[in-house]
């Protein structure tokens, strides 16, 4: 791709991050790799937690070996480049937005559901990086004050009643009491069921699995409601595994939208729309971070 | 005021709203008078409801005359001066951005806690106004999903919990258990009890009114904490008549809100400030809003 005279490329190296000087120089030698066939301009890193604008994450349940450590700065002064540092779905949020199914909406959220929830805000046309790079932790927000709690030590947010892994929690609890016979055909036993035992046996038009999705879709729906209401969103892409479920994710989640959606007679339709970038989303939205097209 | 060589004034009037055409005539006296001493440049409008982008009101509980009746362009047209519109709460906080207890952030949430609760957003250092200009409907964004049913038809939206009213009836619940014995006094009944007698017991140093309002305060963190993981923002603008209460609203809200946000240890403190334009904020930031300054 050649936006703007800018050359973007994207690539993904498996790489168990270690500590912070070892991921250094794992990144060092992508980019020299990377230099032996092309010019390269600037690095751009998309990184789970939370990533702020000074290039260090502050805070990663699972990256406690880079927390505070200045991975923005170090490879800097290690590459000679430019580096741009963000939240991974905050950067595949641009991505969408820039390249994806975001593109003509200035004013969307990506809901990435995943082992727990990730999203991203472009606002007003603009990303929304917020006062410290912070922005877009949606999973986190509470949605049932007085329900179960959570990995995290809250009690009810979003993530633990919509994000994939809540998905195969469902099909478990549902095969642990025999409300979901094909899941357990499919995983071998109730408690290996997954989110994606309950995809394939809706694709296969089990009925079980219809209706587990189908309250899955609501939880889905009731945290999307809230993010329309606080922002006045025109377009929600889903992202995810789970995007391979097609148009029943959509329709399902559409559908439950207009119920939880208060006035929503009065409002323009929000569009819902699947996620087209995949895995990707992740390194073209850091490269393109990376090439100020923020 | 004088900002940027633009005369900005405010002013308010007491009026029934009535339907859309009385509407517009009692605007237009009202623009007439001020028009006798003043140069008069433009005309703002903070309305109660899902103010379009468009000068119409789409949708408003409060106003049932007017949802649909394209008051911005037909002001327009009576008046011959360009018009702005946008919701109460919208142009509350660009009013407190600009002018009052938000100058300095541009990360920041007006949180209104009255009959409901009204919010507003300032990211990146602009208003946001949404898709359609109704952003910021924080009040509706729900909680507690297995909770009460509001009068919105939702069960468990923020408002129902930590609005002014909700203060109310948290008193009147206890007064009516015989936990709140001072409330009674104050009011007469259990059944009179309102949040302003909680405030009042409060500001007492009444016991039973403090533990009320420490719950109530809980309450407002829980949505206030949900906000922050959203937008990441520095500084939240507490308002709403109950700012009388002073800094024991501030610092019940701000030690729950340290409590409830995830990695709190890891972000910098977020800047919780009582609003200082009171009731002068709405016509303030409507004039803002049509002087193009938001």
């Amino acid at each position: 791709m050649e936006p703007g005279g800018v050359e973007v490329r994207a690539r993904s190296l498996a790489s168990s991050a270690g500590d912070g000087p070892a991921l250094v120089a794992t990144l060092v030698g992508l980019v020299d790799e990377l230099r032996a066939t092309s010019q390269v301009d600037a690095v751009g890193l998309g990184i789970a937690g939370l990533a702020g604008r000074d290039g260090v994450l502050h805070y990663s349940p699972n990256l406690p070996g880079l927390v505070e450590f200045p991975i923005g700065p170090e490879l800097e002064q290690a590459s000679g480049l430019p580096v741009a540092v963000g939240n991974d779905a905050t950067v595949a949020t641009l991505a969408e937005a820039r390249l994806g199914a975001g593109r003509g909406s200035d004013h969307l959220a990506l809901v990435t559901l995943g082992t727990g929830i990730g999203t991203g805000f472009v606002l007003g046309g603009r990303l929304l990086e917020g006062a410290n790079g912070f922005a877009g932790e949606s999973g986190h927000s509470v949605v049932d004050a007085d329900g179960p709690t959570h990995v995290t030590g809250q009690r009810g947010p979003w993530e633990y009643f919509a994000s994939g892994s809540a998905l195969g929690r469902l099909g478990r609890d549902a095969a642990a009491v025999g409300a979901f016979g094909r899941g357990v055909e499919l995983a071998g036993s109730a408690e290996s069921v997954t989110g994606h035992h309950v995809a394939v046996a809706l694709g296969e038009g089990d009925r079980q699995a219809a209706e587990l999705f189908d309250g899955w879709c609501r939880d889905v729906a009731l945290g999307v409601a809230n993010l329309v209401l606080l922002l006045d969103l025109d377009r929600i892409v889903l992202g995810g595994g789970l995007v391979a479920v097609g148009e029943p994710l959509r329709d399902g989640v559409a559908r439950h939208l207009v119920d939880l959606l208060p006035g929503a007679s009065h409002r323009p339709q929000v569009d819902l729309r699947l996620a087209e970038l995949g895995d990707d989303a992740g390194a073209l939205g850091a490269a393109l971070l990376a090439a100020g097209r923020d």
